[in-house]
């Protein structure tokens, strides 16, 4: 019997909507759109589906990651600014009860004291971060790999 | 004269319309639902009414904060993870100017070390935590009971 | 066969025999005598035991934990200022084996910080707090329902 | 050749719907519907235009500090309590791309200490903080000084 | 009766005789000369006096604040590196009984660490910050609202 | 009419038995039947009686202070190594409910960090550290004015 | 001339009477009796006398470090969960001017954070922890060695 | 022979120049003048000279402590908000050489945070606080019998 | 002109050696040869060369990446518990001015707080965490964009 | 059948080597030589084989407790320094999979602040500190007791 | 053309004036004039002049540091105990605007912990400290070669 | 009779092998071997004997601190990244028993706060950081004097 084909749900969250135009020197000059062409390229090949979304609602983010659950095998999450405060969407992402992979484009670690740290990667299977946009395509690659294995 | 019902407003934060099925070895099985009705079923013994909302949002628990205001006599209050990092959310049981009792079904102080703050407390009049859904129930008769004896 | 009638122990840690005298304006006017009339007139109606005892020192209570073991079904807790510095008390707690539920009159949550961590907390199986004497009640509530759900 | 009017957007995040009867001897007995009287009389003078808003939504504050870019010049941010926690916010100041005044009604440094330190202020170009309503006409017209000088 | 012209001492602590050649990058090209001049406009639009004294010594700070008491009715204070380590200074805020308005030419919450916190504001009624020379103004104007305020 | 005299208790805490042959090079060579012939011999002379006991146990100083409580006009209390771990003492200090004056033989600011904070000071009216067995003569005598100013 | 035969007082501190029923998973299912079986026996091969005590009860605790000045040449001490909150512990260890070990059944520093750290050990000549009930056999071979080696 | 009369230096640190008029309800009113009118007539008693100053300025207690050394037998101290920050000051206090008893008002430990520790307390040979401007009675009871102790 | 072949040096730091048989439950049960034939497999598919070497020694590490300077295009680096504690690796990974990506193969965030912060994700290009083996592919790949981007 | 002799390795890491003559006064006067004399009439009695190592390099004693995998049975350890500040020591103790017992020789929680805590400690079987070379003969004896209990 | 001779002003901070006397187990004996001694012959050898300057006043030093702008080349640094809790001396060193060496004849990291950081080091071009007297010369040959460097 | 030629050991840490290339704008331009030439001459000029060596290994600066006791008179020890996390280098300098004088070419102090504090500094005799490679001949010096001060 065939394998089905993984649907996967991209969540970017605040202020990712501005991408390509905010502070360029550290997100860079892509945008959401560059991105999800990227994703879907690769979804292509890996013979998956992605469906993206953002929203600058945390609220919103934590719905969709509920209905993740039955609708989608597994999620990248950019969780921009939330990372360093939301236990709520943490919580969220362990209710998923699906693998969650967080993506940073830049590397959090590099900048502010108060982006050391993150709420969200303590419950997500993988962190990828630092990579620009091409971070996503690994996170892609990695969260296929999981699901593969998971199904092994 | 005869005393006038008492309105309550039950409000759960993120996460929990995941109830029964998010994390059941921390959670338990019952879901809003069953939770709801414990709480119905108590409220027509003691007289009062229950009105039961959730919502993954801060700002819809922050706007329902308000609009209890005057439209409730006390509020039942699950903020789920806002509790630990929700400054807004404090602000606004401040803000309604009625009895906010604070419920939790764990006990955070037994998880992680980032659960054993809350923002809400300094700000309700009780907290019940650690019961699981009968912990509303003993929520529902503490407000009552305070309700009773602000009015004498 | 029916059930047998639960023994529950509550037990009262430093300076709650002051109660009613002692900063009526945080503790209120209640004496201890009037929240064990409370409490058994509640076990009456709840068809429970109860035995209350208070005492100002911390190796009282402890001992008082071990002989609940096997003595007692249950136990209500207000470990007073040993909330936050006892850590031998919460070894109790947990050495006594029993469901033990931490009741506090006022809100700590809104008082001095270092009376906002509860060493206790993360050993008892619930906590009520704000309530004042009706606390007691809530929690002599909240234990019976734990004990009938573990024998469930 | 005239310059250009320039538009304001004024932000009021969570709560501050409430301003009147929200803890009155904290933030005064002024409504919104007063503060935006004062602002509308002196933009008047000024020569600007001012719109305001407000939310209890984060991400409808975010939203709006997007929009910002290129519907209007600058911004008037009261932050509420989102102040102390949201590196959301402070992310979007910065995406927002035009000048953004932190304003308070009250003073924060003199309140509970988790209001001692603000996430938004290292991202506004300037603070303004204490002086209740008449503050909003301060930070007006620090906006206009700074949006003048960028001009110049 | 014509009220009495208001008398506004302009207080400028450590290093701000070097305005205009000390770190131009963070602190602007504007002389304390300059920003007097300012004031003085301002002054005789607002229909009062102000009287502008610099001095690298926190106790002469201390002095002028005590003589203020009775010799002015407000003040506008910028402490400097003082702000951020002198509890004397606080206590002489406090004790001049008299409206002081905390005053920053640049943001400090935009650099180090050690410059978040201040110990000033908790005992000023208002701040302004990160408007450089305009800033004066600001401050005063909301000095001027304060004590017209307060004699209503 | 006359004033009645005073009785004045003196407890001292933990290990203040061994005073004279405990660390003599901090604590000195006079014993505890020294200090309290000292604190007879100014009794007499003040006017007022002392009562004096030591202890081991938390609980019997709370028993103590809550005993004072209509048994005595004020008291003198050295706690020990008590004073930088006891919530439960604080709150008997303020169950008392008469003037309760801090006692110390040695400076413990100038020993190991632990001992630089005191939870009981915030409760005591007034400390007296650093001068040996005079130390209780000085407390001795500042409660006696405490208590005469109270009257007046 | 013969050495005078050793006295070793065996002290142990809250919950360790409950050993072999309490948290067996961590402290084994020995029982106090046997470790004094354990420590009697290796006492007559060592040639020195022990003498086993326990309480619930900090004061005791204190007294009985007291009164082996004199009456004993050293003391195994098993402070529980005193060792990470008692200050007036810490005091009569050094107060008893004999040499005191501490021991302890499990591995503190491999359970929560709050039992990282001792205020016992800075005070005691030895530490042994980690080895169940033959640590106290380990550590009066330690005492012994000790106090042979104080008397060459 | 007979003992020369001790030289006693009296030093208030800033602020203590407005004692009377500042925050009355922590400082009191008794004046300075009242405070060394009571010095002096106790100086009397117990045969000893007093030197009252108060001053704003750090140096120059710095210089007052410095100046001690060889002008007379001993020092009391009010640091005032400088008890809380200055490091130079307790260095002067040790370079003085002689015994620095540390006086305050009110009980700084009552208060905010930062005036829970004093960097000038390890230094002094002893402390006195919140006996008002007894305290200052106190202190040079303690630092005569200081001296004479040091001098037999 | 074709591109020269990129020469990747992979490195992985102490009790990485161990692999396979250390920690199963958090390491997994591949061995670094297993990892070594995904890369080289990957490394033909991508068109460039890995050398892989493992070292429990800080100081190898360091000389490693200076003699990658010059020898290799770009590291592929698991410090392993150098992460949280070796300065000297971070700045080595600055000196070796090559890209460098940090890998782990378990989520340090999800294990003990030690392990939460990295001294080295600051200094590197990227960071690829939680995949295990599979996140060196990752890694590799991440790293091929880089370099190919750098020289566009 | 009898059982095999047990082989514990002894490691001893960084500036072990200089026993006897570095700080004496803490260290005391006995070499490594006399601990290994100890240390092997000990195990002839106990019927086990030692061999002793010392290194002053991290790697190397992460390389021996490898290599001890399999071929020995047990470890002592002495981390030296290393024991507050080396994460890849504490997981090669785990990597090792075979009993660890951590010894010092003085007692680090005597000493300064950065030596209180010990990131080996959770990893290790047990922990003997502070009685010199006869703590290696108890560490021996209670590793011996772990290896025979593992045994039965 | 000759190079202009260098002018090198010495400033020394509170209780540098006590020097050869004050706590002479840490200073030395040696007085300041026998620093300013050295300083000038030195200054003689190396072709420079210095002017040495003592003050017990924070603002007299930052009155100084301004003035050495113009009138000095370069400036030696003794800020004494200011160098741990002086933010606007740090402003001061960075307003004078010619490079600034900070000297301590202790090893303040050898003392309390206090004196572990200083806000100075990270404004001056370099620190000499733990050489008593002889660090001031070794201050000035840093100095002088920082000048001839920047002129080269 | 002539005093012995001095022989001074120089020991470089990690990373200091790259000098020259790595992160020039923090570290200059100048090679170790630069720096060597400069300490030969002044050595030759001083009378003293120098020899350098650079290790990227803490057990081999660990191994030489050790011979450098009967082998070197003195050391100058540029601890690199290792200042900031080795206690067991730090160990090592006390274990000399001969002076030690730390150097930095930077000045750690204006750079991550992480590189605030040494571990180094508080065992070494002195400390000269922020002159790059003359920094060195300042702590040749500096040594000099301190043997010729301890040979009187």
């Amino acid at each position: 019997m065939s394998a089905k084909v993984k649907r996967i749900l991209v969540l970017h969250g605040p202020n990712l909507n501005a991408l390509g135009t905010r502070e360029p020197a550290i997100y860079g000059r892509a945008t959401l759109g560059d991105i999800h062409g990227l994703l879907e390229a690769l979804a292509r090949q890996l013979g998956c589906e992605v469906e993206c979304r953002q929203t600058n609602h945390e609220g919103v983010l934590i719905d969709a990651l509920h209905s993740a659950k039955g609708g989608a095998d597994g999620v990248l999450l950019n969780p921009g600014g939330l990372t360093h405060s939301s236990v709520a969407l943490r919580d969220a992402v362990l209710a998923a009860g699906i693998p969650v992979v967080e993506v940073h484009l830049s590397n959090p670690c590099a900048r502010e004291t108060f982006r050391h740290t993150s709420l969200i990667s303590g419950a997500a299977v993988g962190v990828v971060q630092g990579f620009g946009p091409a971070g996503y395509e690994l996170a892609l690659r990695g969260l296929m790999g999981v699901l593969s294995r998971d199904q092994a």
